[in-house]
């Protein structure tokens, strides 16, 4: 495998597998790619013909029901054969290996994959797979590997955040929660970086931040109100409820009272900060209702913007 | 919201939640536009692009595949794009809300949401939101709530009545069975008093007939016998497995004793009569196969119509 | 019923029930139709409007996801609009039987059921329903019934094996594992003698080959090495999981040693002889994974050969 398994030998995206070792330009592509298909959503018939006649195998080996209908949304919307597979309740079961399920659906004439599972890497095993069996017109979209990458999630709220403050390189940045086990804080942190923000925060209690987060370039803030004072842009990051339950954290209102994004809290920020949540969230625990569901909450845009994202991701693979 | 939450301003279906409370003129004007989709059903292409570029969501809360399978058929009819959503096992495990959920779905442009749930009223929720948050172009149709609301069955129950006998203001209508915990028989008895039908009869054990079933205007029997004389329509209600068990009943013998639909009873009727039931059957308990595969029994034609009603309820919402 | 229920009056196919009774023509055709297909999997839009405005309805009483997906893909690349109906978990709980159901999925105006059942003998059993309430344009594909047949996957193997080999009165095959158990044996047992195959051999332990395995006019081997000497075509079975820990088998350990497919053992066929198998596999028991990858097999072509081929029993049921 090439060194960027992302990138065929053109530079163009063959697979997308984590924004980590995304160049900019790529970056940049999918979002202005995604562009015109926000204005397709809206239209009276939301379907273009760009993916007509391929076979895309939602292949999830955990499931997802919210990010599964997403992909099947963007693809349906290309106009695309798409083929449910939860391998959770199916042939891994019976013995077979991931990489003969993946042979066997390759021979079905699969195009694409979008790939869910719990162990980081699996996406990239896979893709490594088609690369070593010579198969360069089938490529794989991660939709979340373990605490790993969730690409999509992070490219759409990179488009959300381009959309509202237009340019990235005026930014303060605060992600904030439990980004040790968050797939979505490390491609937010890369993705962030790269677009060239100049200044991203960590916020969250010692307990779940990554030991070694300040080497990703960030700040580390363990005080909310500190860390808000002065940023543009406020991405929250989901409590698993396991977390709340565990040794972690001591209680779901504990929490609250020193992480839970509230009005009071956020007017620590600039005036026209914006807030972003990947969902789905828990409201009461890392985020207030009155700020959820108030004027500087861009998380329905968000959806809205991740489904064009994930078109514009497909069809760049497909073209290929 | 305004008083009828159905009715958009000019007074055209917006959401089917309910029979109560549709006028007379909107009932026969979904009868008859079901009427040519009828005829597309026996086509060789059973297809129309009404709904082509449109996202329809099967919104199951509570799992029923029969009723999904109609709607999913319905929607793949008029080109929708159908997405399958049982969320029973998914993100509303994870915290979030009904009405988050909701707003997700829309925020992914979604056109209509077909909505399956065991509490009364959670479809005019999701109605009463979308009007709330200025959402006009999103319709809501309801595929059963609790005990409340199964319209689509009840609007295809008046189609076939209206197939066969023609005039309803001519008619004698007796509903028998568990009138007391079916979602069908309030929808039914709004739909045939609404219609014009000068005498419908509610003949049903007292432990399984509300106990102001006749503010409804329905006349009451606890003889069958006496119940059937002389009707014209037959309509049985499917005795729910939970209700054989439990203390209302003495035993499914007992009840097929007195409350099945045998040959003999059935005599009782008009000849002509025709004997309705909404599927599945419990053959032996609420009716006999000699009378379930009789030919009398209209009970497959019921099935036939309920798609080209629901496509007829689609097509007008997608039309508002 | 007539006496071949696959078969119209004109001697067209009419239900795909299994391979015994189909006349060898018949064969013939279907691998025929199924060639054209193969290519169409290789072009840039993978559809043909052979099936567009067609119902197919994948009624699967037992799950299998590997199965339910070669049919739904076949459908779709034939533009047929797909339902899945998983009703091991669905209204035959309800105590409806297989035939109401059946005759409400007729009344909704299925085209065509892929039936997939414990019990041997249910797609008959529709087939049978569907002629005696005359309903001849709907079809039957049998898509694996209890032990019985499995008929689309002997066909594709025909398939494969005529690729390969084209001349099919020239061949020794070798079906080698479980043929008590499998119901793809007796499927390929039956092909291979209608097209013409001088010998064809069975080789398993005594415990796992029926006990009047001769009267189908095979060979029988209980030694590997003898059976496999200058045969063209090996065909592996794959061990159900429930018999590796059963009282017919000492250890999937030992099973391998004497009936797992290795090289040195294949090395005894004729060089250039092919290895089949129908997937799952369970590699280091019934066949070690330098077979399974090697130049000789040809288990991933079937795969792909599988979609033409029910593609094309799909369309001369459609076309019948």
């Amino acid at each position: 495998m090439a060194k960027n398994p992302q990138l065929n030998a053109n530079g163009e995206l063959k697979h997308l597998l984590s924004i980590e070792g995304l160049p900019r330009d790529i970056i940049s592509a999918i979002l202005d790619t995604a562009e015109p298909f926000t204005e397709v959503a809206e239209r009276e018939v939301k379907k273009l013909p760009l993916l007509r006649g391929k076979s895309v195998f939602n292949l999830f080996f955990e499931n997802s029901t919210r990010t599964r209908t997403t992909f099947e949304i963007a693809a349906k919307r290309l106009s695309a054969d798409v083929i449910n597979l939860n391998v959770s309740t199916s042939s891994t079961n019976k013995g077979e290996t991931l990489l003969d399920t993946v042979d066997n659906l390759v021979a079905m004439q699969a195009d694409m994959f979008v790939v869910r599972h719990a162990s980081s890497g699996a996406p990239y095993l896979i893709a490594q797979h088609l690369e070593s069996t010579n198969r360069p017109n089938v490529h794989v979209v991660n939709a979340g590997d373990g605490r790993h990458a969730h690409p999509t999630q992070g490219l759409l709220d990179m488009y959300t955040i381009r959309h509202f403050k237009r340019d990235f390189t005026q930014l303060t940045v605060a992600i904030i929660g439990d980004i040790l086990h968050s797939r979505v804080a490390r491609s937010q942190i890369h993705a962030l970086t790269t677009l060239g923000v100049p200044e991203v925060r960590a916020i969250g209690p010692k307990t779940l931040l990554p030991t070694d987060v300040e080497r990703l370039g960030v700040r580390v803030f363990h005080d909310m109100r500190e860390g808000l004072k002065g940023v543009d842009v406020v991405m929250m990051l989901r409590l698993q409820n396991e977390r709340m339950t565990g040794s972690l954290l001591p209680s779901p209102q504990e929490y609250f009272k020193f992480f839970g994004l509230t009005e009071e809290k956020l007017a620590l920020a600039k005036p026209d900060a914006i807030v972003l949540h990947p969902g789905p969230m828990n409201r009461g625990v890392e985020i207030d209702s009155a700020v959820a569901d108030g004027v500087q909450a861009v998380i329905l845009p968000q959806v809205t913007f991740g489904i064009a994202v994930r078109m514009a991701v497909m069809s760049m693979l497909a073209r290929g």
